[in-house]
């Protein structure tokens, strides 16, 4: 893999490419990146919750997928982008609270297709509750091949 | 499942109950709507979009979340809320375009448990290329459950 | 792609490959297969069965992915296998009948990743009833890197 | 829940009934149980490779549908039985070894609806790979329903 290696440099870009664009607008960002593993948090806002008063489910997903991404960019190397093939989430509980957190792990490592699951609490007043699961399965392509 | 008549007051709710929260945020709108059925729409924002670019897989999966949700309501009971159990989607190329469409279908309606598939097409100067299959597991739960 | 020839002796070939392992040992065998396409039956036994009498998940799981996946071969050179990347299957109603019926269509075809979808019917006295749907993510690799 | 108690019977009637039809057929056999918890093994035999001499990926879906499917009959009423609804799978790398092994988790218990995750480990000469990871949701009903 030589994926075992993460640079401070590489880390701290990461983590602002990680908060641009649509995640960035929910207001994610990361807290703790390793090798293969990404944890990240969302002060939850009244734009981000559903007709009943709950955290939309595509909130929770849209942070179990790019958590999972950004896990998988700490393993290729930095000319490569990471697109998501496909992913299932399951929805365990109704998420209630003021802040998402995600934590997403690569668990088959890969030259090219990568594995991660994800996995996101809602904090209520600071307490936790497990809210979703996610298998997430990515593709590491030529950054090249995007046309970027 | 008495679910073949979908009154015109029901349909109206129902539109306007799918714009509201975060999907309304990101300015998706029903279109079209039947019983089990669920067509809607949003306009690509800069917001929408991911490093490279390319919309977001969250905006596609809330999107082809919340349209399989809608089309599940259209087949249930006024007093039962929507739920997604979970779901799992698939991106078939990355999705550029001014403007996302999703069509959503019930095919395996029931009283407490429903099944849909999502379809997401991005159309790019009017043309659509279809971007995203998801398959949606919902489950049906009497309002009053959800303290609502 | 260059998968819209399927020659008559390329499609014996899969068909006959088909029920090959454990597919063929389930009684799997193909009735109708196309570029993309691909239809396969199997006539339940008793070793089909789970504990309550409806034909086990498995055994449809099993029909799903295999049918997709050479649905998936018709549509990539001779020197490619097929490797099945991930599956995620739905299971609309019990399954009871004397025989399974699945159909798979690749809706996503690409030169190293394919997406198919599959749905299985049991035909009890000859009515189908729709029991299972699927969406099956497939890598074509060279027959070589499988050691093969 | 209740279900943190897991009589020794229980768990006897249980583990036999799961070497019953299907997967008994392929030779899963329960080897440590609890509650929530379900580890299962099966002795690869020539009938459950694939065409290229791996493990078919619907005998690594089968064990560890099988095996979630326990992991909830542990934590549910002895009227219950238990459905799956869905599952998705990920195949991590080809399965090659002389055993299968697989652990079940249920990582949220429900009266109605539980969520399992499984992981398939294959065993070369004893030494274990992970091949495949699933998350599976399931339904407990009560068995009148089912007509048994």
């Amino acid at each position: 893999m030589g994926g075992e290696r993460l640079s401070p440099e590489r880390a701290a870009f990461l983590q602002q490419d990680f908060a641009t664009g649509f995640p960035g607008h929910l207001g994610a960002r990361a807290v703790e990146v390793g090798p293969g593993f990404w944890e990240a948090v969302v002060e939850v806002r009244p734009e981000h919750l559903q007709q009943d008063g709950f955290v939309h489910a595509g909130v929770l997903a849209t942070l179990a997928d790019h958590s999972a991404g950004y896990a998988a960019f700490t393993l290729v190397p930095a000319d490569r982008r990471i697109l998501t093939i496909e992913f299932k989430i399951n929805f365990l509980r109704p998420a209630v609270g003021e802040r998402l957190r995600c934590r997403a792990r690569v668990v088959r490592p890969g030259r090219t297709v990568l594995v991660a699951q994800s996995e996101v609490w809602a904090e209520a007043d600071g307490a936790p509750a497990s809210v979703a699961l996610a298998q997430v399965t990515l593709m590491a392509v030529p950054a090249e091949r995007l046309g970027g």
